[in-house]
C-alpha cells in the first residue's frame, strides 16, 4: 500500500528535502524515524525538493510498505515521537499505488517572509529575510497581476534547473503587510522552475525599493533573461505552504 | 556615561541571560559584542535575569563607558553588526548614571504561548509549548481577575528563589487565542518572582483543561503552598516583552 503524508519542518538545519552525503537532509531524517517505526526500510517520494534552509507547512511525502497496523489518523502523533523537534508529520491517508506525489501535484503555493522593520527581529528572523529600507507594497500590487496566467519563466530561472520546458501558469499572487512588519507574498502555480519563487521575490522587492518600476515585469518576462530579473532571496525567508492534488481554486 | 539598551532574543541556544561557568550565555555574547565595538572591557547589567531557553523582546541592559563617539541612534544597527542573529539591539538611549534597569523598573510584561492544535508545527514550536487537548479558554478568562492585584505569590515560587519578599502586584493579565491556535498568555507586574510566570501558565493550563476550576486561584494564593498551583511550564514558550520605566498605565 501507499501512504502520503502532510509533512511541515523548520529548514535552518537541514540540506534541503533531498536525502545526500555529507549532509542531513530532512529526507534522511524523516526515512530513519518510517524505518524506526515501521520495522522496514522505507524510501520517500516527496511532492518538492525544497532546497537547503527552505521551510515546508505542507510537503507531501509517499512511501510503499505491506498493510500497517497502526490506524491511519493516529499515524501522524505515533511518526512524530520518531522525529525532532523541527520536523512533524501533520496528516496521513491511504493512496492508490500508480499516485505519484511529484507529477499528480495540481498547483503549488509559496509563501515568502520579508521583515520590514529598522531593526531585526530574533523571533521573526529564522521565518524571514530582514529589509531595513522603506518597501512600498502598493507598487508590488501593482506587478503582480503580470505574473498570472502561462508563461514562459525562463528570466525566473537559477542556472542548474534541468526542467523539460520552462513554460510554467501561475494562478495567484498576492502581497500582505502585517501591523508586525512581516510581508508576506504568496504565490500558487502549476509548477516552479529552480529557484523561481525566490527570483520572483527579489523581483518583488525591488519593485517595492523602487529599484525597477511596478511595469518592468511583463518586460523582464519577455526577455527570457535571467539578468534582467531582481536577485535570488536566501532561503530562510521561504516556505512550502501546500501541495494541492485536485484543479486549483482561486479563495473569494 | 551610561546607555540603557533594549535587546530582543532568541534564547533557545542560550544558558539564559546571566554569564556563567561552562555555558554560553546572552549576556557574554553582548558584552564581547560590546568590548569589541568599543574597544574597551564591557560589563553589563540587565532588568531581568532570564532562565535558560527563555526569549526576550524587550530586555534591558545598561552599561558604563566613556563618552562613545557612535550617535545613539546608529548604535542598534552598529552593535547588530557584532551579534549573532539570533541576538539583536532594538534601541539605544543615554540614562542618568544613578539608574539601574532593574531596581528602577516599575513593570514587566511577560507573555506565555501555549499552541493548541492536534499536531505540533516545527514554525511555532520553536516559540511555543504545543499541547493537543482542548483548551477551554474562557474558564481561563474567568481566573484571570484574581491574579490582579497586590498579593503573596509564594504559592507561586520555585526553589531556589532569593526573594526578600514574595507579594507582588500584579497589573494586568489577558489571554488571546489566536485563529492559528497559538494562546497567548501575557501578564504585566511590579516583578515576578522565581519561575512565577512559568508557574502561573502552567495553572491557568490546569483550568483550561478542567484539572482545576476558574475559581481554585484564589484559594491556591491564600494557600502559599507551592504544591497546590500548576506545574512549571518550559521555559520555550516564556518572552519578556517589555519592561517599563515609567508608571503603567492599562491600555483602553
Amino acid at each position: 500500500m501507499q501512504t502520503l503524508l502532510t509533512v511541515a519542518y523548520d529548514g535552518t538545519n537541514y540540506s534541503g528535502w533531498q536525502r545526500q552525503q555529507n549532509a542531513i537532509a530532512v529526507q534522511q531524517r524523516l526515512e530513519e524515524a518510517l524505518s524506526a517505526l515501521l520495522n522496514q526500510p522505507i524510501t520517500t517520494k516527496a511532492s518538492s525538493r525544497t532546497d537547503a534552509g527552505v521551510h515546508a507547512l505542507g510537503q507531501r511525502v509517499a512511501f510503499f510498505t505491506e498493510k500497517i497496523s497502526i490506524p491511519m489518523e493516529k499515524l501522524p502523533q505515533v511518526i512524530n515521537g520518531f522525529l525532532p523537534k523541527d520536523i512533524a508529520v501533520t496528516a496521513a491517508e491511504v493512496v492508490p499505488d500508480e499516485f505519484n506525489p511529484r507529477f499528480d501535484a495540481k498547483y503549488k503555493t509559496y509563501n515568502y517572509n520579508i521583515y520590514n522593520a529598522s531593526i531585526p527581529n530574533p523571533l521573526i528572523n529564522r521565518y524571514s529575510v530582514h529589509i531595513p529600507q522603506p518597501i512600498d507594497v502598493e507598487a508590488m500590487e501593482n506587478a503582480l497581476s503580470m505574473f498570472i496566467g502561462r508563461h514562459d519563466f525562463a528570466a525566473f530561472m537559477a542556472t542548474g534547473g534541468s526542467a523539460k520546458t520552462t513554460v510554467r501558469e501561475i494562478y495567484d499572487f498576492s502581497v500582505v503587510r502585517q501591523p508586525s512588519g512581516l510581508i508576506t507574498l504568496s504565490v500558487t502555480g502549476n509548477g516552479f522552475l529552480y529557484n523561481m519563487v525566490r527570483i520572483m521575490a527579489g523581483t518583488m522587492l525591488y519593485i517595492g525599493l523602487g529599484k525597477l518600476p511596478s511595469y518592468a515585469v511583463s518586460d523582464i518576462i519577455l526577455s527570457l533573461d535571467r539578468t534582467k530579473a531582481g536577485k535570488t532571496m536566501p532561503p530562510e525567508g521561504l516556505t512550502l505552504h501546500e501541495v494541492g492534488y485536485t484543479t486549483y481554486r482561486q479563495m473569494e
